[in-house]
């Protein structure tokens, strides 16, 4: 089994209530790539420019991730964020973007990359994310991911893209302003019309939700006494998610392997917020992962 | 078993995206009580003016409730409020607050009321709360709910209330505005550091979150085909829960009590935000709920 991201790497200067850090490494693809690593094969497809050194490539093949596919632009410089969150962590803030060699980003896989069973097609433009899946003739299961912005200024390339893919991951807000459709169930059954099979309706410390045709399936987000930082938190979720459907071989995903995914994503976005960036992740041992899903248990279950 | 509750008796006038509703019958204590009366025994005190007729009594006295202690107060009207909703039923405005009969509220708690081993005190004035906590000598178990008004300009007197009740409800938010700590948890434990054994966070569409010195729960909301008016279901989410615990007689909840007291209060909430005002509870039968215990079961149940 084998997963290929396409999405953002980035340097990250991110400030919280609970200290603050100066590009540190960040982008949705290496958040998702670092949380997939514990269930699969990941390989990394992205651009980097030149101040991107062999430490930050470090983090990722210490995981076992698979970088060849990370392009360095010449004279370019890495996309680059600065951002802040109040008291109220849900409340962020952005100061600075700088989208450098992401701004001509045109991803470029290798055949490997192209071969992996399953592709996870972060937010980037909606175009890119069609050309991106229709080159990736190996994989039998694509999700993605995208944005506000895009639902915005490029609506019908998101909706071309969402008829390409079989699972379609967005925040709820996200879901609501896509459809037109204030109703939750409604807005998933509006993009399960367009294709997808699947829809996950992301709520950040609220959990998360899962829609098919035939079942329904909710997750409460873990309360921890300590969150440091909640960048990365989706990314980190839409790995566990992925990565475990991946590692599983499930072509066809059981709803049991679905609500598993479902669990496996909110553990590693849980672990993702207890530190700034890729900290918590980056030292995470496997006993860890699977002690938080008996948390996980432990905090929704109940006798009828 | 009996539980008593104090709290707000209302008309009100609904617009939301799928209809209106003019003086319709509403209030905090009648969405609660209806709610619980599937449980328990429940005794409603609270004022209404002339305007308040035998069709609304009928409707508290066809679920079994004891109205004696509704008083009555001549000359005066009914507690009325008018508010819309938009799209997003998420965004509640309201349009007008008569307050009336409530505004000079001092409740008056019959020889059966306060003998009753179950107190729910609502959202009224923090030593109106205290007083009929000190009245209520039968109730073993006391909870109260606020809002964000008294957190804002009765803090002290609502913090002492907090101090002599067993349970606290609260939304997340006004958790968070009371104790000054963004964290949930923290929030919790606050609020557990002032006496009461058991915090309650309601999260809306969202779900509810249960906090003991021991336990930590959490039940995402019942994503629903139709959501037609929002009003009271915190009310009824409360009627549920201590409804529940009442009838089970549990002086000093299990927390597998308390968790199913938690399903149990979103089962309530789930129904009454299917219709506009009571309609919904009003007309609800005892296996539509256990009926409804089990699509939670199935929306939030996973093998580890």
């Amino acid at each position: 089994m084998a997963l290929t991201v396409v999405g953002s790497i980035a340097f990250d200067s991110v400030r919280t209530p609970f200290g603050e850090r100066d590009r540190m490494l960040g982008g949705s693809a290496v958040h998702f790539a670092l949380a997939a690593s514990f269930f699969t094969e990941v390989r990394v497809v992205g651009p980097v420019g030149e101040d991107f050194g062999a430490e930050e490539i470090a983090v990722l093949e210490d995981r076992g991730v698979e970088t060849a596919d990370i392009e360095r632009v010449p004279g370019g410089e890495t996309f680059f964020w600065r951002g802040h969150y109040e008291h109220d962590l849900n409340v962020a803030h952005t100061d600075d973007t700088q989208l450098n060699v992401f701004a001509d980003f045109e991803p470029k896989l290798s055949d490997g990359s192209r071969a992996a069973r399953t592709l996870f097609l972060g937010n980037i433009q909606p175009d890119l994310q069609r050309r991106v899946r229709a080159e990736a003739t190996g994989a039998s299961f694509a999700a993605l991911d995208s944005m506000n912005l895009w639902i915005e200024i490029a609506k019908d390339a998101l909706l071309a893209a969402i008829g390409e893919v079989d699972c379609v991951l967005l925040n709820d807000a996200e879901l609501r302003m896509l459809t037109g459709e204030p109703n939750l169930i409604q807005a998933a059954r509006s993009v399960i019309e367009r294709g997808p099979r699947i829809v996950v309706a992301k709520r950040g410390e609220y959990g998360a939700a899962l829609f098919t045709a035939e079942d329904t399936f909710a997750i409460p987000a873990l309360p921890l006494e300590e969150v440091r930082d909640p960048t990365g938190a989706g990314d980190s979720f839409a790995g566990g998610f992925l990565g475990y459907l991946d590692g599983e071989g499930a072509g066809d995903p059981t709803p049991e392997q679905l609500r598993r995914a479902m669990v496996l994503g909110s553990v590693m976005a849980s672990f993702n917020v207890e530190d700034f960036g890729t900290e918590r992740v980056q030292r995470l041992q496997r006993p860890e992962i699977d002690a938080r899903v008996g948390e996980f248990k432990a905090l929704t279950h109940f006798e009828e």
